[in-house]
Order: C-alpha cells, then sequence, then structure tokens
C-alpha cells in the first residue's frame, strides 16, 4: 500500500480520483485537500462515496508526506503550487493544464497568462500510457492530458505513427457539461445547457497544442456542448497519404491498440454502436477508438474516439499513469467496464 | 393598442411575458425593464426574440405611465417596489409571491419576512380566470398564482367546488428546473440537476398555502425536481366523500371546465397521453387536467393537471388575465397550442 | 379560405403540417389521411391538438378535392402516390424525398431505387423560398427539402451566391430523435437513443445530394444523432477563396439575407447563443445561420445553421412554401418565435 | 469458481448479470441462452462487455450442467421454463415475476395468468438479503423482486418492522425508462419517451402485491416514467402511529441497517443529496433510503428510496443472494458505488 494525497479533491475530477483510488488496492487516500470545505467529510460533495469512506478534507497545511500526490487543482493556480506541495511527494501527478505543453510559449498563447515556471515543464512526462508508457516507468512528474486531446490524440496515433494520413486534421470535439468543473455559471445553469448544441469553440481551444504536439499534426479544433453530464467524443476529419487503403488503416489500428488494456478498436460494419459512443463508457477507463473511410474512394478519412472525460479523459488516466509508474497491473482499480443501457 | 410596460423583464418569467406581449395584437411592449442590462437589447438574455424585436432594456427611473404593468420581480422585492411602480400604471399584474395570499400572517410564515404593506393586500384579485374571472373584469390589482399551485388548483378546483373530496390533500409536484429562475447556483447546475429526481420539498412549501385559500383544502406538499426545463405536473392523491362515484367526478370535471379556452380534461382509457403529460405542453396556455379512480373501488382518487411553469403557470395566465380585464376575447395572444412530439 | 388535405398526416411531419394549418387564417384542414387510424381523431397520435380540432382521421379513398394536398408519406411510397393523388388538388406540396432531385439516376443511387415517375422529376419546384421565391409564385408541384438540407443549404447559400467559398465542404450535421418518424425501432428506444452521440453517418447520406444540386458544392457529411427530440445543426467546413475576408462573408450573409423573414444571421462575439442553436427555434419556422472564421487567419471558415426539423426541415417550410405560392404574407401562420429557456 | 449460466441473457436485466458476473472473481460464466441471437458474441447487444468476454450466446438446447442458473425471462414465460431449466443447476435465481409471490390467486389477478406450477411458489425464497439473509443461506429456488418492490420494501421495512406505522401506504413510484425492457415499442419511442413526466400505472400495479407481502401493509402504487434510462424512487406517504416520534424513526432506520453492506440511510437536513437520489446510482448495488417527517407536527411520513433499476433492483440484487447463499462476502463482484456527477 501507498499513500496518496489528492489536492483540489473537491472538484470533480478530485472526486473522481477519491472514488479510483478508494477502490484501488495498492492505495491508500491519506489525505484529501479543499480550500472551500476544509473539515468537512468528502462524501459531501461527493455524495456516490457514503458509506465507502469517513475521510473529511483537510487544509494544504495539513498535509504531511505521502507517495504520491495527485493534483486536481485549476488551470494557471497550479504551476504557483507545485513548487510548494511537490516537495510532498515522491511522485506528482498534475491533472492541470499547467505542465501539459512542452513549449512556455505555447502555453502562454493558449491559457492567456505566462508560464511561471518554464523551468519545470521539461520533467513533466506525459500521462498517457498508451505514448508514453516506457517514460512513465519511471517517471515522478506526470502531467495527465485533457480530455478532449486525450481523445484526439488516441483516435489519431495509430494513423499518425504509421505516417497514414497529411498533417492537416479537423477536431470536431462534443463534450458533455462536466468539463467545465463544479462551478456554478449562466453557461452551464440547467435550463441553458440542457438539449443545447452549443458551439463554445469554433478555433483555437486550447487542447489543438496538445494535439499537435503529441501527435505532430496541425489541428483545428471545434468544440460542441451536447446533452449529456459525461462523456467526449472527438471526430478527427483528416485526408489518408495517396495510396493508402482501408485495410492498411484498419491493420494499422489494430496493430498499435492490440495489447492496449483501455483502448477499444470499435469500426463496425452494422448495430447502433458500430463506432464509439461516449455513453456507454460512463465510469469505465476504456477509450473507444474507431474509423470510417469514405464510401466514396476519396482519400478522407474519419478517425473517432469516445471517452468519459473525468475518467480516461482525467482520473482514470491519471490512474493508469499511476500504475504504470509503479510497475503494477494495469487495470488495477480500473476493471469497471461502463454500462449499458444507460 | 394598450401600452404595457414590464419590470424584471430580464428574468426568464418576464422574458415569457415579453415573447407573449410582443406576439398579442393590442398591447404595445412601451418598456422593459432590467437593473442588471439597463440599454441592452431584450433579445439579449432572450435570443429567442431576436427578430420579432429592437427593444432595449430601461432602468425603472425611465418608466413614464403605461396602460398596464407586469412585475416579474423577485419574492420579497417586489412589495417593496409595488408602492413607487403603481401610479405609473392604471393596471398592475404581478407574478411574484408578494400578493398571492390574503392574510399577512400567513405571507411571514410562508416567506419568512413580514409583509411591509399588508395594507395592499385586499386590494388584489388572483389571476386565475378560471376562479375569478368576473372579479378580474373590474380588476386593476392581479397576483398571478404560483405554478405549482395553478397546476393544483386547477386540478381540485372541480371536485371542491362540486363537494366532492374530504378536505386532506396530498399534493405531489413535479418541476423542471426553470422554476427556479436564471440565477446560477449549485441547485441548478447542469451537472448536478440534468437527471435527477430531487426531492426539494417535503412539506411546507410556499404553494400549500395558495391552494389552501382557493380550494378550501388542507393540502400537504411535497415537490420533486424531475428532467425537465418547462413544465409542472401535480398528482393530488385525495379521498372521495361517501358515495361519490366516478361518474360523479367525471360530470363535475366536464361541467367545470365546459366552456374553458384553456383547460382541457384528459382523462382517458387509453393511450400514452390518457393523463396530463407537461411536455406537449410547452410553449402553450392549456393546462390539462384528469383523473383516475382507484381501479379497487375504493374511495381514492387523483386528481391531476399538468401546464408550462412559465405560461399557464406564469406569464400566459398573467397575459389571460389581462384579455380578461380589458374585455378581448380571452385566447388573444395566447394561441400556440404545444408541440408533439417534444 | 383555401381547403387542404394532408396525407401521411398521422406521422410527425403529418402532424406538424395539421398544427400549423390549423392555426393558419387563411387554411381550412379538410381532410387528413392515414391508412393506420383511419375513423380515430387526430388528437390520438397528436395530443397537442386536443381543443383544437375534432377532426378525424380518414383514408385516401375518401378524398375528394382540395385546392392544396400536402403529402407527408414515406420516401419510395410517395412516387407511386403521386400520380393517383395529384388530380385531386390544383397544389401538391410533397414533403418526402422522391421529388427532391432532378436527377433520377442519383435518386436511384441515394434511395436505392429505381425512379417509378422519371418523367414528373422536373415539374417540381424546390419549396424552400429562399432559394427559390420567384419560381414558387407560379408552382403547382413542391418539393419541400429535407430537415439537414435545408439548414445546409441556408448556411451556405450566401457564400456560394457570392462565390467566396472553394467547392469542396464537409457537412456535419446533428440531429434530435423526430427526425427518424414515429416508428418504433432498436434505433430510437428511447434507453438506446437518450445521451447518445450516434454517428449514424458517415459518408454519403442521401442529403448531401440535395445540398450539392442546390449550392454547387461538393459536400461530404456526415450525421450524428445527439440527445433532442427536434432541433438540427449542420456545421459546414468551407475554404474561402483567394483573399477573401471575413468582412467579405459577413456582408454576404446579410445581403444575403436582410429581407428574409425566417433566416436570421446569428454570427455574435460572445453570448451563450452567438451561434446557432436548434433548442431555443422548437415549434418555430425559424432559421439561424452563422460563421466563424479561423482565429489563426487560415482560409477556414464554419458555416452554421440551426432549425426545428419539423419546421423549417419539414411542415413549415412547405407552409410559408403555400404562402408564396398563393401570394399571402410570407408569415401567415407561422409567427411563434420559439422559446427560451426550452 | 463456479459454473453459471445466464438464459435471456440478451435483454437488459441478463446484460447487467453478465457484466456482474463477468467481474465476479469467484463465478465464472459458463454459458449466456438467447433465443434471438444465438452464436453471435454477447457484447453485441451488451456493447459496454467488449473488450472484457469474448462469449456468445447458445440456444436453451445446448446448455448441460450449471451450479447456478440466473433465470433473466420474461414474465408468465418463465414458469413454463422452469420445471425444463430447473434441473440443470443446483440453484436457480429467477429474476422474472413468475415466483415472487406466495399466493397462485394473487399471481393471477395481478398478471392477468393462470399460473401454471402453483405447486412450487412455496419453494422459492425471495432474493432480497435485507428481509431474507438467513433463509437465503441455503436457498436453491430464490426469487429476486421487482424493481420498485424492492425500493418500496426497503423504505418501509424499518417501519414496519419497528410498528411505527399504519398499514395503509401510498407508494408513489418513479422509474427511467430500462424498466420496460430492450423491446421497442410505442411507448418507449425516444421521441414520446423524453423528457415526459407519464403516470402510467395509477393504482393497481404488480409490484403492490409484492410491497404487501413482504411488509404487511396496505399499499396503493403510482407509477410515473421520467426522464432517465436507469433509477427508480419511490416515495412512500405512511401515517405514524399515535406518539412515534422522527426520533423513533431515525432511531429505526439506523437500526434496521447499520450492519448492511447495500443500504444507506440517507436523510440529512441540507444538501442537493439529502435524500436518496437514483442518478447517483447507477450501476451501483446500493439502496438508499431515507425519511421526511411532516414540518407541521402532524403523523405524515414519507418513507423514501432509491436505487438502479438494473442492479439493486435486479441482478445485482441476485448476485448478491449468490453470494449469501454461498456464504461469500456479500459485496464480491458489487463494489462500484456510482458515480458523480452524472
Amino acid at each position: 500500500m501507498i499513500r496518496a494525497a489528492v489536492v483540489g479533491a473537491a472538484g470533480y475530477i478530485g472526486g473522481e480520483v477519491l472514488r479510483l483510488l478508494l477502490g484501488h488496492p495498492k492505495v491508500e487516500v491519506a489525505a484529501a485537500v479543499s480550500s472551500r470545505y476544509p473539515g468537512k467529510r468528502v462524501d459531501g460533495p461527493h455524495p456516490n462515496l457514503r458509506g465507502t469512506t469517513d475521510l473529511a478534507f483537510c487544509t494544504e497545511e495539513q498535509l504531511d508526506s505521502y507517495d504520491v500526490l495527485f493534483l486536481a487543482t485549476p488551470h494557471r493556480a497550479t504551476m504557483k503550487l507545485l513548487p510548494r506541495l511537490a516537495p510532498k511527494a515522491k511522485t506528482v501527478i498534475d491533472l492541470s493544464g499547467d505542465f501539459r505543453l512542452r513549449d512556455a510559449e505555447e502555453f502562454a498563447r493558449r491559457y492567456g497568462a505566462e508560464h511561471t515556471r518554464p523551468d519545470l515543464l521539461g520533467e513533466f512526462t506525459t500521462g498517457l500510457p498508451e505514448l508514453a508508457r516506457e517514460q512513465l516507468a519511471g517517471a515522478d512528474r506526470i502531467a495527465a492530458p485533457g480530455c478532449m486531446a486525450t481523445a484526439a490524440i488516441l483516435a489519431l496515433t495509430p494513423l499518425t505513427d504509421a505516417g497514414l494520413i497529411e498533417p492537416d486534421v479537423d477536431v470536431d470535439a462534443r463534450t458533455g457539461s462536466s468539463g467545465s468543473g463544479a462551478t456554478a455559471g449562466e453557461a452551464n445553469l440547467h435550463a441553458e445547457r440542457s438539449g443545447s448544441m452549443r458551439l463554445f469553440a469554433t478555433s483555437g481551444h486550447r487542447h489543438e497544442a496538445e494535439i499537435a504536439q503529441a501527435c505532430g499534426v496541425r489541428p483545428v479544433m471545434t468544440a460542441t456542448g451536447v446533452e449529456a453530464v459525461r462523456g467526449v467524443q472527438t471526430v478527427c476529419r483528416t485526408t489518408l497519404r495517396e495510396g493508402v487503403t482501408e485495410a492498411d488503416v484498419r491493420a494499422a489500428y489494430r496493430r498499435r491498440y492490440a495489447d492496449e488494456p483501455f483502448v477499444r478498436v470499435v469500426a463496425q460494419r452494422r448495430g447502433l454502436y458500430r463506432l464509439p459512443e461516449p455513453k456507454i463508457l460512463l465510469g469505465s477507463n476504456f477509450c473507444d477508438v474507431g474509423f470510417a473511410a469514405d464510401g466514396s474512394g476519396s482519400r478522407r478519412l474519419l478517425a473517432i474516439a469516445a471517452l468519459d472525460n473525468l475518467v480516461k479523459g482525467g482520473a482514470g488516466n491519471a490512474v493508469q499513469s499511476l500504475n504504470v509508474r509503479m510497475g503494477w497491473p494495469e487495470r488495477l482499480g480500473l476493471e469497471f467496464p461502463g454500462l449499458h443501457p444507460v
């Protein structure tokens, strides 16, 4: 058993880290920090954890020393917290956006603020085992990627690794409301958000930079909020290189993900679930990826992925990275397969 | 054409008053007051009105004189506004809770504040034509009832008018999220409110007092937020008086509502919509009412109603009251029948 | 008053034609044909029409002679019905897909069946006043376009008319469940369809051919079912021709739709509803169109449209076409502006 | 490891049994019978199981011999299947309604058919460990109760066991769409069912008889379909016996469920989740129960429960019963706590 602390533990991502760690056979949740609810039970903001834990939130000052520290704190605040918190644990896994990009200028452009610790950016490994399993084995600074970025990266990687597509990619992301967090505002007011198809980003979304960095493509991303609480689907419009066939594509996906515990290739000819659908992934760490060539014989190819933004797009990915880091079986604590119907 | 002003015009009820008045052939919307958005176009917070009006919000100070003033201002604030605003119009129609109850003590108990103008309570007529059509014809102070109260009152009135039921009634209200207004908070955060069955009131709801006042029953009310933006359904559990039959009940409903333009008796033997269902009433001023006797021959009777809380449960009812007040055809500006499917 | 008959009147589109015609001041609904429910009241399958009409369905055989006939019958069946039914009315407005395409071979490719009356294809005018207002003025054979096609065409027309874009266009359509009609099947089972992001067409959708025919572009279309009953949004990914600026685009949209009663240009800098959103259009005949240039200065341009698939994407468009055909004010019977919140 | 077979394995309950057993450390799923999909992979109708199993459906004829047989077959069909299937396993757990009621006449009244094997009714133990843990330890014929009945029974049992309430109880059940199963029909068509508040049973629901049998009360039940796929909430309106206080009630709940692994008492003074809410229980085997006394000091008491109808209201309860039957830790394979937000 190792001892873990979670900072920012009252938010949606923090709560999901708690849920997964409380069910993890090799991790003890030793501390959950919340600046809003110090002293309160964690099952207040996370009512699904009732009966599972008696843990209460503590303050940052009450932290002592841990094997692993999960940061589920806001963008731009985390880079300021890190120097203070990092000494409290051997391994730090950051779920914010602050240490995902290796280039400080790109960070400034995307996050509208200068990076306060550009010197630390190079220390972080991307917390995505499918991309960086070997590096994660020895990593003590891990940055989990963004939810929509994770989906797009996993959809595109088989194609870019095998050199099958041209560099220009349109990434169309559809997302549930939980991605915007637990802070109430007009944008996530139920009466406004319910049943919407809200095109909230038409270009320049932050996750573009992560996709570019991971896949070496030139992505342009749109993002639409649709009716769901959890769930992200990315539809990437790509162009096959001259001479590449659908069979090449299928082979590349199969090969790339043959041994991956949490990526399923879903590209069937028929059935309601023949392509990746987020709703059957609620609570699960799976990312389903698939593809569809243009029936007319053009070089267009859709690369599609679906995941639960709080699990494989956040907390689950972080726990999977911990499992890799610790040399544990990768599925540990992440066995929930998702539900149907739901 | 008469000239109307709407105060509190940026909220959900205010917006619905605007929508209905802008489509009303005998009313000109001369002013829309919002303390939050003075100078801004009304189609900002009410995007459905784009192309329908170029009106901008003004401040209360900019008001001059109107034929009718609609108050869509908050509970407890309205009683303070009224003395200042009333002189600006011949007729005032209040949609807040402040002048619904005739008894100041009951108001204090239900709203947690002393009434500041108990002397004015007696001047108000209930803005529910089905109950008070004659009084409304000459009324210049009109208080539209609460959304859940309206539904329960219309479900119960045929029974209480005909003396068919015992006085103890359980009122079970189910409601969409728009009833809690346009102010964002944790309770109406999409991720929390979506798909919920939230029993937010188990007894003592304010609308109990309105039902008691209107129907002479002793209601106990529960209220549950279910997944919907608009829509209220009330299921009243009542006990038939000794000897009363289902045929008596059916006759009472038919008789009571035979000539009502906006109440439909819906109590069929089969079909998905055999009892009142709010979803087909979105945007409509109909209140559907129905009933179901216990098949086992007991004296239990369900009295059921459904409406759109922002229309027949608010703005539509207010406009219908205006139509009665002015001696106009009652359906004027309220012809939209609702949608199916939706 | 003219006399109208609706065939296929028990379906979702048929019901919407009935709703609109029953509220139309110059049309009398003289007959509603349903092969499933002959003799039954139309407010059975269309419960929103209770209290609005006492009409009952009749059979095709009972039809006599009308001024206008609306066909809301299935694809592939309508081309067989038409020769039999056309003599019963001066004007025929078809809402099926059978007479939308001018080219019989394209029809065969898209609908998987030979056209049985290719000779009649040339007689039909597209029932989209924004494209064909002048032709409609004298038209007696009118084919209303498909719901997703209508949205895409209205999004693209200002750009293609002004010659601003390259011919290759990706059309990404998102749609509610009512588009698949009133026939129950596994695909529209609530437990399966609810909350889904189902990519049901990845290329080759029928509506591609209508878009190509109307706009002269080469569209590739994807379609996703998202959680909604009504509502279509199309996001068209286009490429601006060399030298075209965002100001050119804005001017083209403004100019093209300056006098259109049912198209609103929605392309604002901020706000939850700054781009076209279907949910505020439920029940309304508006199509909102907008655009977004790529912030990075590339030549990419999104052209976006939203509508209610059963109204502007179907029945409303048909009634608007009738208004044009008859020389009536175009808004007649179509005044409902949509709701907010909803 | 024991060997299990599931009959009716392609339905929603059958799929949930498969999901739970596939994750159960002491059970091997040796056969899954489906008459509709023989030879097809189980992850076809149950796409959430992709990557979890390669199992294919077999026919009833292909069954050999198992330790336990789960019947997830339809009401009225199961009583005919049982004699044929029972010899194939030592232990049979039936999830249909056919062996829940001990009285054949009551069965006939509720299910509209004579029971074909009334002689077997007495052999069955109710598959609800909270009621029948001791009997289950030695049981080889187990009948899992209905989903709404389970909720109501768990809400009422602390009160009836302690003799705190009068026998007349109103049970108000609200339910998601998955309870009606995987067979498409007009009632569960997405466009009709979405956003509805459909009062589909006003009295005489079958589950009344189970509640009466288990709790010794006289229930009258109403049931409403609300927008959700999974989830049941029951609100029981009860009357406290003379002299019973809220403290007595609280003590009774605490005492009754102190050691129960899957029942949580949720009756707090504040918070969005202060009373049982089904949405945070998706996929979980918890049943949350709570209560609310009338603030006015009357003897009215609400007893409330929430659960996932396919888990604690079906498959989870069955697996928990198996755990008890086998003497295994009761939580085995049922550890998933539910999600928040969702």
